[in-house]
């Protein structure tokens, strides 16, 4: 496991590398969103999504620069979700990975302000890939070249927006109000708040490294299993964490009386479902042209991370 | 003036049924974030944005369906941030147009999701327009086509993010923090808040009618010219306007210790610069190629509204 978590933690600085190159300065009237927005992205996140979407990438023989502002973007995405997440009138935390949230630091409005700019600076940022080297004397191929990009940022809006991970919060959202939740309402809840965007991670991956429909699909399915498990997992720790291993207070689910996977199948179904996931998602790795020997080692990693 | 409204009004209908064609079913899971956006932006705005897209477009010898999905975009853009600027923790208005605002109707945690929703359909929308009908046989007229949507995408995304119109609002909202302005950041503001997403539609417009650089450009000088007249006049009207005629108290400027062009400048030499600018945003119109006398008069118009 240490080892694994160091691999991770390697894949991490090299994608973290990328990121950094796509944030903004800050300067101008309009420095103090700027600012929070980098304290947002830069709170040290897993940076799972923009990992798995540069790892489909190589394992699928890509090898260009056009998947950088996508990296980014889908980065970008996440952490906005979280920073709208955790304000006043939705989730109220105070703390996310040990530090003070964007609103607790720079206020509510520019907390809303910060998540729209990281939205928004997202799809400025995922256009760039469209003015990256295009072989301008080869229309057939820059043709090609576009429909790909504009097919990737396509399935990023789609996972992103109202029918992937907005409409996951708002399901979510109104579970917590109600205080109850069924079994369909969770899955529809996880996989669109959560595997959504791993989902456009993946087989955004694929889409620009060429990949087939069948093969954008079947990446499509296995990032379901990895959120969905990923998720699943989430909820475990939430109850078995401890604050110095999460940073924030131990069963904040419980003590938002939100229910989850762990409080309807209880513990042991919960850890047996995200094994069962992870399995099925590390087959269809496994079943991919390319060498998914890092994926898989990342999809095993899932079970057992701590944090 | 009773002439212009009615053409004004005949255009923003036509405009109208263009952008419902793009607006989601209020159905599934996430019915209700998705109830609340068609709430926002049906509750009958004037349409400015997309009408002088649609017109810059038709002036400089567009005919294709693709500027469709862009008019629908900016629409949403705009809606999205008059939702989160009506939140509690920004504006907090409770009425606009005369009408309850989103989050005073579904709470604040869905006013949050429908703008971010909002927002992000919009990214969804643009992306259509690439998989419009492309001429997929003749593929350098194809790549020439993604070219002019990718740019067109793009310039949306810089006016509507934390270089245009975020970044007016980050400067307005610490303006209101500091409660004074002085005269370089309410031109900052105005031509950010304002004049930004009305640049971009005009200059998309252009682009996606295959005008030249310096075509553009003059597009976006004649935008900031209307932007910063309109913001004006709006300032004007929050003066000089009714409860009856604007569907808000009188002075809410005033009441919220907001510094305004007219606070500053005074109600004769705003009203000047209102002419001016319109002034100069005609001539700009006049010299164009194509016919420009519906910008003209919207141009015009936009002295005399009352509304």
């Amino acid at each position: 496991m240490e080892h694994m978590q160091e691999i991770i933690e390697q894949k991490a600085e090299e994608v973290e590398q990328i990121i950094r190159r796509w944030l903004p300065e800050e300067k101008g009237m309009q420095h103090t969103v700027l600012e929070a927005m980098n304290y947002s992205i830069l709170a040290g996140g897993k940076r799972l999504r923009p990992i798995l979407m540069y790892e489909v990438y190589r394992m699928l023989g890509g090898n260009g620069r056009e998947i950088q502002p996508l990296m980014a973007a889908v980065e970008m995405i996440h952490t906005y979700s979280l920073v709208h997440d955790d304000l006043p009138a939705m989730d109220n935390d105070e703390y996310r990975r040990g530090r003070k949230t964007t609103h607790t630091v720079y206020g509510e409005a520019m907390g809303i302000l910060a998540g729209d700019g990281l939205l928004n600076l997202a799809w400025e940022t995922a256009m760039k890939a469209f003015f990256l080297e295009g072989p301008k004397d080869k229309p057939e191929e820059e043709a090609a070249r576009m429909r790909r990009i504009a097919t990737a940022v396509e399935v990023l809006a789609r996972k992103a927006g109202v029918y992937g991970m907005i409409g996951g919060q708002t399901a979510d959202i109104e579970a917590e109000q109600a205080q109850q939740t069924d079994m369909e309402q969770l899955l529809f809840i996880h996989e669109h708040k959560t595997a959504a965007l791993i989902q456009a991670s993946m087989m955004i991956g694929a889409i620009l490294a060429g990949a087939d429909e069948e093969q954008i699909s079947r990446m499509e399915k296995c990032a379901y299993d990895i959120g969905i498990a990923f998720q699943i997992q989430d909820d475990i720790l939430d109850v078995t964490g401890s604050m110095e291993e999460l940073g924030k207070p131990i069963g904040s689910d419980e003590r938002n009386h939100k229910q989850t996977y762990v409080t309807i199948r209880g513990l042991e179904d919960s850890t047996a479902e995200v094994k069962r996931l992870s399995g099925e998602a590390i087959e269809i790795l496994s079943s991919m042209d390319g060498d998914s020997s890092f994926l898989q080692v990342l999809a095993e990693y899932l079970i057992h991370r701590r944090k």
